[in-house]
């Protein structure tokens, strides 16, 4: 039957547990979601909540795929970061398995050093990474902790990381940026975009936005929306001081992903594909488990 | 007699008020506080507030002179920016009185324009800076919104904000940046600087502190520090960007002015002098009202 299970592949991020049910192909027959992320739990919780979650599906004695923050350190089990260039191969040789879970492989982050130093980590976007489709030089993975990820041959060769998404929660509650609802003010966000591209001091840009109001540029119920463009410009802009070529992917939440395609458009990198984050997560732990074979 | 008063003084900021009982040359006769900041009133108040706060300075039916938030848009008076360059002169002559208190003169802020767009702005710092000792070539007013102001023969020919201390306050709060309390690593406080004077993408740089505990360089309890640190080293970057010549003034609270003292020494600007922001204050205000005259 194609329906038989031949794999069970997780992403246990920080904040969020998904369970994919898969077929022979890495096909997705099901899926479950659940909120007790990687997080809030204790080392000896995870195996237990991922009975509950899926107890069925564990019942046929398959083998199980755990990627994300399920393998940062005090949580489930430590899976020490395979360093770049990494491919599929390392991911899957870096594995750990819990003594709690005979049959569960937690795979490792990717880590970036240099000069001997650790620079930069990332830990579960590797394995959406690998879910994509071939022929991306670069990936944009945005976010609380946007990735941008530089791949040859498979291989992710160097990262970086941008907090982004977590500047702007801290931004948007304080004095200068109260006001407004984030998403309603498309050329607001276009503004931004175009401010934080000039890539000036942030601290500087950032105090544009209150001359900008005083000047009547930016209309107060537009300030989320400036802010929020404003810090992805800066992203954007950040990541273009080293050039940026080559074929690049979008990887993550329909909305954030439309803000910036809309970001990347005004950088003049209008050539962007788009790519559906479950379908490259399932596959990622499709093809992972099939290079520990 | 030498103590007559000869002028009130008043710097009324967004949060605090301040008053000077000023004597022959200016000399600080005696000072009282508030804590009802310009931001807190309706234009109707603050003719009462300060009739409360100095009512037996008042009586003897003095000159008044006001800088700060008073005269922004939507407080007591709207006092319009003064354009850079902008002197003594400009300031006197840009002043307004209210309807409700005919004694009393606002003082104007100072703004930058570029390219016939309004760039920045001060209200409050420009009287600060007047009432320094001559022969600065840049002052640095560190701060909730930091200021960095050129000076040439007495006039502030440019000046640029930079959005630090709110910045901090937001971040200090945010989940990378929870632990640890601010001012009690030193360690941490110049490894931060050290980060942020390298100038790179800063939603990067603040990312390279979460990748720093994990390798153990920054320890959680010096988190706080190393923050504060990174984020006034991108600030120094920032304006290093165009180049920091001539003698430099740090004008602002002890504690802050101490940071930035270490901070700047690290970018290889030792030689700094500290102003005390009270006395400028009140001097400020002093000769704005000769130059009025």
């Amino acid at each position: 039957m194609s329906t038989a299970t031949a794999l069970i592949g997780v992403d246990w991020g920080s904040s969020n547990l998904r369970v994919f049910r898969m077929g022979a192909e890495g096909t997705v027959l099901d899926r479950r979601a659940d909120g007790r992320g990687a997080s809030t739990l204790a080392s000896h919780q995870f195996a237990d909540v991922l009975t509950e979650v899926a107890a069925d599906w564990l019942a046929e004695d398959l083998p199980v795929i755990v990627c994300g923050m399920a393998g940062a350190r005090g949580r489930w089990l430590e899976a020490p970061y395979a360093p770049c260039p990494a491919g599929l191969d390392d991911i899957a040789s870096y594995a750990v398995t819990p003594a709690d879970a005979p049959e569960v492989r937690i795979l490792p982050g990717v880590a970036v050093w240099r000069d001997g130093c650790l620079d930069d980590v990332m830990r579960g976007e590797e394995t959406q990474l690998f879910g994509l489709d071939a022929g991306f030089d670069r990936v944009i993975a945005p976010g609380t902790h946007s990735k941008w990820a530089r791949l040859e041959s498979g291989r992710i060769v160097d990262f970086s990381t941008h907090m982004t998404g977590e500047l702007f929660a801290a931004l948007s509650v304080s004095p200068s940026f109260v006001g407004g609802v984030a998403g309603t003010d498309d050329a607001a966000f276009e503004a931004g975009v175009l401010a934080g591209l000039e890539d000036g001091p942030l601290g500087q840009s950032l105090f544009g936005t209150r001359v900008g109001m005083l000047a009547g540029r930016v209309a107060p119920t537009g300030l989320q929306d400036y802010l929020s463009g404003m810090l992805i410009g800066a992203e954007i802009a950040g990541e273009a001081r080293e050039g940026l070529t080559g074929r690049i992917a979008l990887l993550g939440a329909p909305a954030l992903v439309t803000r910036y395609r809309q970001a990347l458009a005004l950088a003049g990198l209008g050539d962007v594909a788009v790519a559906d984050v479950d379908a490259a997560t399932a596959a990622g732990l499709w093809r992972t488990w099939k290079a520990m074979r």
